[in-house]
């Protein structure tokens, strides 16, 4: 067991957990006591009957998140169930305090079951400003964030879906200064096609890049293969957001490859070779996140000419982080008391974490600001506030 | 609108709410990360994967009650949703914290039905230690909370119901102590047959009062009358906690009460007169807790010879106050990891609340402690954990 996994395994018991629920408010008399609870508490409750808005005004739910999980896809440990996966929620919770003063409370889903799922949400949400669904598996996630989006009147967002979405194509964006690339003419083959995988395709699709391909492990994905696909899969190529190269004389990964600008992947280790690399357009892009080991190794990529790398880690440049993209999307979106999080809001994101750095920090190894920049969450809230104000889908 | 409420208003405005979510972990470094979330977050899960148990040493659950209510009686407020009782729910949850230290989270739910409760509060119950239900409306909270005490192995409470009952209890010990009334021996009419009033009667039924009659809306609880009331009532009928004095020329309050030697209103405003306290036994015992306004007035019933007064307010002695109760069940009932809260753990809250006030301070108008009295909480968590060890129902 090396350092690393000890130490954390001692802070969890040490602190038994990662958060605490505290009052602001002190209880030391009759009338602290009469204020804040019974009789006195009537007037806010009267109030919020009386105009259902208030209720942003007087209790915590404007800034209230519901960390939502049935453990089923925690981290890369898989269906572990939601027990086993609350460590991770409440992870996530403290990521949300700590980063962007979103208060965040972790529900673990005692059902697997994608209806019972929804259900259960939209029984819990009176107390919740937003909604964030977290290590819920592929398809399903899908179908329970459409669902969620449709039914409820507050954020509802899939971090595992779109948060990487976000942060890949602020990289996009930073990579494509460096290079004599446009984003709209980037041909673009997504390696993993689940909840990640879909998300940045849609994503890329709606800021206008038309030469997107998918590759998963049944395969390159083409229209020939439809019936044998998963209702995401189904989708993506129904509206056209992922092309179906029908005329590759091999279905694999090295045909599809060649002549392309960018290598996203969100799949398994080891997949990419730096052969294949090869067969790229010049200055090729390669995002490599599985973690903890990605398709190519930073330093085979670097070695077969990759321009750009970008991976899920923290101790190689450029780590595509979720972590840049969810606290200040939260804190934009909460502050405007939107609705809904919308695609623009999505890009949005991805703009402002890709003009953090300026012109002349911009280099090959720095496209992705630091999650420990204070600007980040700041410049990210601003800019997703601004487009809930834009798109008037607030309360 | 006097001081209080507007300056109770105001306290709600100022601080959005009166709970927050914190980090018990701080986030300034990849390292911090590391540890606190992926990939270090990775061992607790697996622990926990491995044994269950150790969610109680790893995770927050084992201090986390969820304060659970659909808003359906709230208050003096009646059926006002889960919306509207959200301040009540976010004071409930500070209350546990300030009085015990326990992390409680108010959970609002978007439904009335006591099924789709039940299933809501079983759905998200893998992340809590307890089930603290509230201000959800009888006879269904009552159906609700049995349901969940046998398909959790939490300590799932209804404080509505059980937190009177101990606190009523206790008062019943200390009044006995200062008169020459037994216990077992008293004659009471429980006025009021909802969810406080009936589970008033099993836990007085429970420590061995045989002579208990019940009063509500119907009148005078009667065998005859069975087939006209909730199964609530008939319950009570049908397990001879109640009595039924079919006898009764008049099925009247004023017929029941008469030789009885304490009256338990949890009911209506000024239903109880003076002239009625008057045909009671010597010395009887009085306590009037409808909320605002008593059963009787704390005045006249000093003036028709009422030996021991209580009431729900905290303007009057002996206030029969529920925060007197729960934070230190729960404190205890966590403490000792019980999969339960049973009868006994009430009966030895009650018992350890009375025991705060010791002979030489024991007074007509001082028969309950304070609940800013520090040795409650203490003393209850000391009692009930006592309890839970003896019954052995722990992990």
């Amino acid at each position: 067991m090396d350092n690393l996994k000890e130490r954390s395994l001692q802070l969890h018991k040490e602190r038994k957990g990662k958060i605490s629920v505290v009052s602001k408010v002190s209880v030391h008399t009759n009338d602290d006591l009469s204020l804040a609870y019974s009789p006195g508490v009537a007037e806010p409750c009267k109030a919020i009957q009386e105009d259902p808005n208030t209720i942003y005004d007087y209790t915590t739910k404007g800034n209230m998140v519901a960390v939502v999980s049935d453990g089923s896809a925690v981290l890369g440990l898989g269906n572990i169930g939601p027990y086993a996966g609350l460590p991770v929620m409440e992870g996530k919770a403290l990521l949300f305090k700590e980063f962007a003063n979103v208060d965040a409370f972790p529900i673990m889903l005692d059902t697997q079951d994608p209806d019972e799922i929804v259900q259960a949400i939209k029984h819990i949400s009176p107390g919740f400003g937003g909604i964030n669904l977290e290590d819920i598996n592929a398809p399903k996630c899908v179908y329970i964030e459409r669902r969620l989006k449709e039914e409820l009147d507050i954020p509802v967002f899939h971090d595992d879906q779109h948060g990487t979405a976000i942060v890949t194509l602020a990289a996009l964006i930073n990579a494509c200064r460096l290079t004599d690339k446009r984003l709209e003419d980037l041909k673009i083959v997504i390696c993993g096609t689940g909840a990640a995988g879909s998300s940045i395709a849609r994503l890329l699709h709606k800021v206008g890049i038309t030469e997107l391909y998918g590759f998963n492990k049944q395969g390159v994905l083409l229209d020939r293969k439809y019936n044998d696909y998963s209702f995401l899969d189904q989708d993506l190529l129904e509206h056209d957001i992922l092309l179906s190269p029908d005329h590759l004389k091999e279905d694999s990964l090295a045909e599809l490859i060649k002549d392309k600008d960018v290598f996203i992947g969100v799949s398994v280790k080891n997949i990419l070779t730096k052969e294949m690399i090869q067969t790229m357009n010049p200055n090729p892009f390669i995002f490599a996140m599985a973690n903890p080991d990605p398709e190519i190794t930073y330093e085979d990529a670097k070695a077969a000419g990759a321009k750009i790398i970008g991976t899920g880690r923290s101790d190689y440049p450029n780590q595509i982080n979720n972590v840049l993209a969810f606290p200040g999307l939260f804190r934009g979106a909460l502050d405007a008391r939107a609705k809904n999080i919308t695609d623009e809001m999505k890009i949005a994101s991805a703009k402002a974490i890709a003009a953090i750095i300026n012109d002349s920090e911009l280099r090959d190894d720095y496209i992705i600001p630091s999650p420990f920049d204070k600007r980040v969450v700041k410049e990210v809230a601003h800019a997703v506030q601004q487009e809930a104000l834009k798109e008037k889908d607030t309360r």
